[in-house]
């Protein structure tokens, strides 16, 4: 029986570990793979106190530190979690976790374009964050097969860093804010593409093209391009969770100001959550808020005082 | 006119400068002093990513950063805030700064004793965090002059590091959770001083005695000593902001989910905000979070479509 067992692999996750383990609580960490959204991030430039951090670098940094406070890591996929007798049970690989409190910080998924070839160039050619692998496209022809907004600005930033940008739509026109499709007119090594729909994406060790149906003619091409972004969204796959909480339509997870959920002792964080802002420092943040936040409700429950020093001290002052 | 001014000079101040000064925003600081909170921490060990690092070493690390992104600092005290034509009016020595949103980050000051020597001794026997500066006192006498459970746990927190930990109450038994109270009488250096009232602080160049009134029989007695732990909570002093928006009964500032306040174009972050807990870390989340915002606020403005790719990015999947 854990103290808390944390859900996820990332920033949040080993962050969360991290400061509940320093309160001397038994910890578990199951992760499904080590790094999260980092993972898609070679290089973080906005973490305070650490100028430049490759992603992952950032990630083990936090674990190594977790698991120095006495968290313990397991890898693998947590398949269900229920309620049982005051307590909580995660189950993984058909074994079963206990706990007393539980704090969700298992992320999101980019979005899928679910076609052949896609699972293959992965990593290699294929990417679902612009932000991150722009840099990488210099002097190349890449490809944005995304929706709206998200669409659009991929694209205005690849087009700083590529030779040659094709935007894909599956109508006549793109879609989203005018002054994204205005600034995506100015730039010239842009080309629009109405009426696409990726079949396929091809390759041998690289991508190098996509197969592509036009959805007016019903016309089949080859285009050859060195990289596709995919800009779909991402969803949050907390179906696992079945209907253990209050969960927002997309999945996210609904918390309250102290990252507690509509369930006592269950706790979330990171990217997982309803807060509006993704980012390194702020899953940090939120999984240690999340962490004090379960170490306050565990101490509650053994009739202790909770966390007196860390969060109600301002308001004991008398003014 | 600056797009942001951000007051405060701790981690969260210096964080959202970070975040927006990196969106290409014209940002100013205007800090009383570098480094806020962490400067009453010689060592902070949970901050994820840099498993040791001093407090003052932290917050100018993120200043550097904030900088080399192009925001500017201000070394000078806000003494009051205004609205005016649709912009934020910041004043500082009699000179008067401008910006059209701005994010209130000054964090939290621990509350004085206020006798004589207490301002000498700050830093050379007087310390306001027994977390922060409890490693320091390994085999020293010392004592906690503070209220309830402050003050209990910082005296068992104490025991551990000290060689003798007096503890000093005004009335004849110590207040707090019976939990506490009894881990303290288990601690055999830990010796309590019912009745007594600090007079003052002395010393020479460290602090070596205080002297202490008796609440009872008026007798005046002087007691030597390394080292006192102030533990009367912390302050937020926001009376500057007059009614410019709405605070919490004890002057923190009540914020969104997104940190925006109840002012359009106001936002807040750190220890100043209503949110529970308060460590580095989560000041660093909250100053990104806010900064976020505020640029998203300022793109809205503007009639621009704000910050898909950060936050809308989720909700926007079809599911």
């Amino acid at each position: 029986m854990y103290d808390i067992i944390v859900v996820g692999g990332g920033v949040a996750a080993f962050s969360s570990a991290l400061f509940a383990a320093r309160r001397g609580l038994e910890i578990l960490v199951i992760a499904k793979d080590i790094g999260g959204q980092a993972n898609y991030t070679d290089l973080i430039e906005n973490y305070p106190g650490l100028p430049e951090i490759g992603g992952l670098e950032l990630v083990s940094r936090i674990k190594q530190q977790a698991e120095a406070f006495g968290a313990k890591v397991l890898i693998a996929e947590v398949t269900k979690i229920k309620q049982h007798e005051q307590s909580f049970v995660a189950t993984a690989y058909n074994r079963q976790y206990k706990s007393k409190a539980l704090i969700l910080a298992f992320g999101k998924t980019p979005k899928d374009l679910a076609v052949p070839g896609e699972e293959q160039f992965k990593g290699r050619g294929v990417s679902y964050c612009a932000t991150c692998d722009a840099p990488l496209c210099k002097n190349k022809t890449v490809a944005v097969a995304g929706i709206g907004d998200l669409s659009l600005e991929a694209a205005i930033l690849l087009s700083h860093f590529a030779k040659k940008v094709y935007v894909l739509s599956k109508t006549d026109k793109l879609h989203g804010h005018l002054s994204l499709i205005k600034a995506l007119h100015r730039r010239k090594n842009v080309e629009f593409l109405p009426f696409k729909q990726v079949l396929e994406i091809k390759g041998s060790k690289q991508l190098s093209s996509m197969r592509l149906r036009d959805l007016n003619t019903g016309v089949e091409t080859s285009l050859p391009i060195e990289a596709i972004f995919v800009e779909l969204g991402y969803v949050v796959h907390s179906e696992f969770l079945g209907n253990l909480l209050d969960l927002e339509q997309d999945g996210q997870v609904r918390i309250n100001a102290d990252h507690s959920t509509s369930v006592a002792g269950l706790f979330a964080a990171g990217d997982v959550t309803d807060r509006p802002y993704k980012q390194a420092v702020i899953s940090a943040g939120e999984g240690a808020s999340a962490a004090l936040a379960a170490f306050d409700w565990l101490m509650r429950q053994k009739g202790s005082t909770g966390l007196t020093s860390d969060w109600t001290q301002i308001k004991r002052v008398n003014r």
